[in-house]
């Protein structure tokens, strides 16, 4: 297990506070984390499984009508990242449960709507994780540096956004703002790489010079942003972005603390597993029947380990009473067993009352402790939960 | 490296051929695959940086202008693994090359369209690939079973699938169209899985046993769309998916042969890269420009022994004359090594212009053998190359 080695609360340290100063922030630096790159990418690497669950959770509650979803937006400056994050925040969970969005130059058609017309259509169903690269936020950053419109325009839109984001949170979506700020220098580094590479100068505009030649005045666009939309409902998070390992770490762990306090269990249903047992089973053979109760031991404790993982680490991050938590999980642990139990004394007696059932054993090793199936599985897992999906 | 051992090409060894017959496919089958699973999962994670670079290559091509797109169809029927798929290709590339949609019971809106109306709005633009997780093929399955409208309606629409498709290969869509086919038993034991874990009893629907009651209705369906719909410009791929690592390798493999053979390469450029290098240099300071300078080896070297290696993977599949094609690798490599020696030229010459530039050598170790940087990416990568996005 990879150590935990955030010394701070990401979201306090790296939330753009009132009196924030973009300008004095040191784009090299790791605030809050004690550890190196290695460390980093380890512990990074160890929050998958803990993500992937919930991602799947929030998604199984919107398919049960609940109303909840999250909005991760990714804005910064040419090379500051924002791709290869969307990329790796999507390799932890299941896309088929993320909205990826990208916003560039508005199209005829975006520009005949309010600027926000074009984000309202994007923005994450129920049980959805939204990701913008880019977002209404370039409407009051290149809009404003580039003048493509007048002052008295912009300079509403930072209330109504806000305006606009508080309804979105009270509807259910909770919002995380990532600014990922890279510095001048290292800009000019990635900027020669995609010169220097063959198989990356299509990446290369001309115009990335040109938004270039504007740095001082995209950092006051910035530092506005900051100063007026880091809210309570939607605070912004100012990742220095001049080490990418870092950005990455600090965005996945932001990502989980903020699902985890979300609460999110696993739906319960409507209807009896026993009623729909019986009647699956008789469209069964005794063989597959056999075949599916000798596995059933195995595949239930495999799932309830990691499910008593998420919990675990969940508790941990909730810096909840250690002691009170173990109970928790043992309490939770005991509900899992039961209703194994109950499972498997069912299929046992749709098994009983087949002619060609062979002779079971009531008891199958392995029920309350880890089988060996589930044991290797564990091993093996790189949080992706592939194996059964 | 993983070994091939593909017997056959899957491309022939699954194609619905005229006369294939589902009823006597075996589900567990892996045809036209010699190794076991382990063997398959290797093959299959060996195609990793195969695939990453040819999807970039694609979506290179597309932002300058190429046409081409690729779409994958995904049916099944429920437990088949549909989603798994989706999740599995999605990990092999980058999701934001990727229009992934799943089309389930049509809304209020889509009915009162034809029902290509809603896939087209679906479709993959130039540079992309489309994943379906269902498709237009429902309209002529869960239609036809379910007896939704009138036969007269879906048995014309066979011939205008047909005909549909076909335009859209010749406007540049290549389409794959894989039909995942699990056998009863194996739906059985899966569904009983589902009612089992009580973290997946969400994804569990009391509908499901009314679909698997129509089970034989479906593989009708099913034998109806390979006969009359497998065509030369869009065949369908028949995956026996008992054994779900196959499935996964099958489809990896052919989606992967096909983009080799599109031939796609770097978009070449229409600016000058010694201009916009010029331009850029003046923006950054003598220090990380050096500090550019003394990266340039081995990030050159690094991305050109990876386009050579997909060259290579490449030539192996297209069964090229070995020799013939070591010396396209090895003028390819050349060409390379010639770009990076005008690119440290021009940046010592960029670098001799500063009164504040260190002695620099004028030969880097490194160039035109493995740098240690490059050698030690080559051990660690797993083909998401994530390093330097």
């Amino acid at each position: 297990m990879a150590e935990n080695l955030w010394t701070t609360d990401p979201r306090e340290a790296l939330r753009a506070h009132p009196g924030f100063t973009l300008a004095s922030m040191d784009r090299r630096a790791t605030p809050g984390w004690g550890g190196d790159k290695a460390q980093g990418k380890a512990f990074m690497d160890s929050r998958a499984s803990l993500l992937s669950e919930l991602q799947e959770r929030l998604f199984a509650e919107g398919r049960v009508g609940g109303k909840r979803s999250v909005l991760v937006v990714v804005q910064g400056l040419d090379t500051a990242g924002k791709g290869g994050m969307v990329r790796h925040v999507m390799g932890y969970v299941d896309p088929q449960g993320v909205s990826l969005a990208s916003f560039g130059v508005p199209t005829e058609e975006e520009r005949q709507h309010h600027y926000l017309w074009r984000i309202e259509n994007k923005l994450p169903t129920p049980g959805r994780i939204g990701v913008f690269d880019r977002s209404h936020y370039e409407d009051v950053l290149v809009v404003r540096v580039d003048e493509l419109i007048e002052e008295s325009v912009w300079s509403e839109r930072y209330d109504e956004i806000n305006e606009w984001e508080k309804q979105l949170v009270e509807s259910g979506t909770t919002i995380l703002k990532f600014a990922l700020m890279v510095s001048h220098e290292e800009q000019g580094i990635r900027l020669m790489e995609r010169l220097d590479r063959p198989d990356k100068r299509w990446k290369y505009s001309t115009g990335d010079l040109d938004t270039r030649a504007k740095w001082h005045a995209f950092q006051e666009a910035y530092q506005a942003v900051f100063d007026r939309t880091s809210t309570e409902h939607a605070p912004w998070y100012v990742l220095p972005a001049d080490r990418k390992w870092f950005s990455r770490l600090a965005l996945t762990e932001i990502l989980t603390r903020t699902l985890v306090e979300m609460e999110i269990g696993w739906p319960s249903v409507r209807w009896s597993p026993e009623v729909q047992r019986r009647n699956l089973a008789k469209s069964m053979s005794t063989a597959s029947l056999v075949e599916s109760y000798e596995d059933t031991p195995a595949v239930v404790t495999e799932a309830m380990e990691e499910t008593l993982e998420v919990r675990r680490d969940s508790a941990d991050l909730l810096d909840a009473d250690p002691d009170a938590s173990e109970q928790r999980i043992a309490a939770r642990r005991a509900e899992w067993l039961t209703d194994l139990e109950e499972t498997l004394a069912h299929k046992r007696e749709l098994l009983a009352a087949r002619d060609d059932a062979p002779a079971l054993t009531a008891d199958i090793p392995g029920i309350g402790s880890k089988t060996k199936k589930a044991a290797k599985s564990k091993k093996s897992k790189k949080g992706k939960k592939k194996s059964k999906k």
